[in-house]
């Protein structure tokens, strides 16, 4: 059986980095902005759009879903998109050993027994440093609107979790190692997740 | 500075058997039952009443503790408990490394920069094992006894650290590295815990 990582991370936690750098370090396959890609070839809809769909869609802006107990024989395009990217992923399990950011993948993948990290920052210092130095633009922003926008992912991403999963997004028992990028490096953090898996 | 390793832990985890082990390895002092009576000497209350109340009293049913603005100028004995407590564990931080078990000890310490630890297990099965294994005389109870008995020790510690930090419980901004022991052993957690802090 493939051995599968599955990443969630708060936004400014670079949980992206140790993602990418720890599937590098492995020799694993990383999967991350190209699932946005292989979605979109299968279902036709623009990548852009299916980016907003894909992990972050706010339900209550989705005129299609009412929540679980509403039916509809027409699916909307945030339900074409979780069909098609829980098949692609259930193919990338199959196909070798993987490290997948986000796209409640830990709970997709549930059956394959994947081991699942959450990367989060206890210091909100600290993400608004990793926040400014890959947006350099951004500097304009104040500390303010930043914080207001870190908030805003965190809830998206918690949200459309609870909702795919019915569980909570950022509760320990919904993963198997928690790491906080405050007190360790992006090198130590890897270095940490390398030790744990092997 | 000494170096402070804390751990919170859900019960039946094995957090505390982590703690034993981990201090051992790393030549670190180790507090656990230590603390209680440390505190029954200074307080001249009997080691029982102080276990009692030293992690895990339930505010409501503490008569003189009717939240955090009722002001009274006698402290009732878990607020003694409490001070005196602090005090100890702010002197043990002072003499040298050592891992602490429970008491709030990451918060009360906070300022010493402590290595906060959360031990948790994913799976209630597993804590089940843990909990007959350590109380042989426990297997006449029954599971939905004993899920009952976990959970409610797990709460009691949950309002316990609110209380007294105004910080969520196993929330993982509150720790440094969270741990589950569902998909690690003992040996490897510990294994986990002395390569994160070297």
């Amino acid at each position: 059986m493939s051995k599968i990582i599955t990443i969630s991370r708060q936004f400014g936690s670079g949980g992206r980095e140790i993602g990418r750098k720890l599937s590098e370090k492995l020799g694993y396959a990383y999967f991350d902005k190209e699932l946005i890609t292989a979605v979109a070839e299968q279902t036709g809809l623009s990548a852009e759009y299916v980016e907003i769909f894909s992990e972050s869609h706010s339900v209550k802006n989705t005129p299609y879903l009412f929540g679980r107990t509403f039916i509809t024989y027409q699916e909307s395009p945030a339900e074409q998109i979780q069909i098609v990217q829980h098949k692609i992923l259930n193919e990338l399990a199959e196909k070798g050993d993987c490290v997948i950011i986000g796209r409640c993948a830990d709970y997709i993948l549930r059956e394959q027994n994947p081991f699942k990290l959450f990367i989060y920052s206890s210091s909100m210092d600290a993400k608004l440093e990793r926040c400014y130095a890959k947006v350099p633009a951004e500097k304009g922003t104040s500390n303010k609107q930043m914080i207001k926008q870190i908030n805003e992912v965190d809830k998206k991403r918690s949200k459309y979790y609870e909702y795919y999963t019915s569980q909570k997004w950022a509760e320990v028992e919904n993963y198997n190692l928690c790491i906080d990028t405050a007190r360790f490096s992006i090198d130590k953090a890897i270095d940490i997740i390398v030790n744990a898996v092997k």
